[in-house]
C-alpha cells in the first residue's frame, strides 16, 4: 500500500482546505459496524398523491420543492418505522442521495435537498447529520420534482 | 440521542402510511453483516454492443428500455460470477440504482427499471427483492438508454 | 434460496462475458469488514470557487471537465484527512459515484469521470481501483460541471 501523503507530494498535489458543505449536512460519514437500512428513493407523496409535479423552478417553485424534500423524509421515516417496528432503534442518519428535477443552468439543488437535511437535523440533532449528494435529473418517477434515498444506521 | 417519535410529535409531524413501492421492489433493505459486493454501473451491452441508444421514449421505446434493464442484470451477474468464482455464494440482492436517459416530463422510470427488478425477483424469489432508486439522466455513457448499479450481499 | 445458476438455465438466460469497464475502474468492489467512510458529493472547487461552470461539452470542454474530476478527488482527500486525522488510515477506495452536467446525446461521461479514477489509481495503485457509476445530469449544484461522491475503506 503506497503512502497517500507521500504520493500526493511526489505528484506535486498539495491538498486544499476541505471545502465546507453547501448546506445543512456533513462532508463525510463513517460507518464502523452495526445494521444499515437503505430506504428506496422516496417521492413527495402526501395522502396518496404528489405534493407537486414537474421541473424546479419552471413548474415548481423552490419553496414548494423544499416542502417536497421534507415530505420525502416523513415518508422515509414511515417506511423505516414499518421496517424496524420501532423508531427508537434508529441510531444515526448516514447518507442522503437527493435528486431534483430541473433543467440546464439550475444551481440551487442544495437549497432544495436541504429541506430534508434540515428536518433530519431538527429531529435528531448531531445524530441527524449525514453525508449527501444533491444532483439534477431531467425528470423523476411520476414526474415528481424531488426524489431522495436514505441510509440509516440502526440497532 | 433524542427520541425520534417524541421529536416528531413535538414538531407536529405525524408520520404518514409508508408509501407502497411503485413496482417490483422493496421500500427498504437492511444489511446486518456479511460481505457486500458493489457492481459498477452496467449498460445494456449484448455481444459487445448496446441493445439500443438514445433517450426513452423519443429514441428507444419503453419495451426496448425494459429489455435493456434486463440485460443490465445479466451483465451484472456475469461480473459477479467472475468476482466470486461461484454464483452460489450470492445471498441476497440489496439495492439497485437505476438511471434512465430521458427528457423533461418523462414519468415511467419505474416501469423501465422494473425490467431489472422483476428479473431478479424471478431468479431469486424473496432473496431477489431489493431497495431501489430510479431516476432520469439527460444522457448516459455511450449514449445508452439505461444504466444500473447493483449491491449484493454474498457469503 | 433458489440456486441462481439453475434458475438462469431454467429461464434460458445464459450469462454473457462480463463486460469490461469503460475506463480506469473495476467492474466490482467487495467489502468484507472494516470502517467505511462516505464522502459527500464533491464539486471542483479550487481556492473557494469552481474551476468551471456549465454543461459539458457546450460550456466546458472535455479536458477541463477531466481536470474538474481530478479536483473533486483532491477535495475528497482533504475532507477524508480532516475526518480521519491521518490519511495513512486509508486502506482502499471502494466506489465513485460520478455525475456530469450535460445534455441529451452526450456519450463521454466515462472519459470525464476517469479524471478522478485515474488519479486515484496513480496515487494508490491497486488500492485505488474502485467500482463506479458515471451518469449525466442536466445541472449540478452551483452550476458545476462535475460532482463526485466517494466511498473509502479505512482502518
Amino acid at each position: 500500500m503506497p503512502d497517500l501523503r507521500t504520493q500526493l507530494e511526489r505528484l506535486g498535489l498539495p491538498l486544499p482546505e476541505p471545502p465546507a458543505p453547501l448546506a445543512n449536512y456533513a462532508p463525510a460519514a463513517a460507518i464502523s459496524s452495526g445494521r444499515i437500512v437503505l430506504i428506496s428513493g422516496q417521492l413527495p407523496m402526501e395522502n396518496g398523491s404528489l405534493i407537486a409535479q414537474g421541473s424546479v423552478p419552471a413548474d415548481v417553485d423552490i419553496d414548494t420543492a423544499v416542502r417536497c424534500a421534507r415530505q420525502c423524509v416523513l415518508n422515509a421515516l414511515a417506511v423505516l418505522e414499518r421496517e424496524l417496528g420501532d423508531l427508537a432503534l434508529v441510531r444515526r442518519v448516514v447518507r442522503l442521495e437527493g435528486f431534483v428535477a430541473c433543467g440546464s443552468g439550475f444551481a440551487d439543488h442544495p437549497a432544495v435537498i436541504d429541506g430534508a437535511s434540515a428536518l433530519l437535523v431538527e429531529l435528531l440533532g448531531e445524530h441527524g447529520r449525514h453525508a449527501r449528494t444533491a444532483v439534477g435529473a431531467p425528470s423523476l418517477p411520476r414526474n415528481a420534482p424531488v426524489e431522495i434515498a436514505f441510509t440509516f444506521l440502526v440497532d
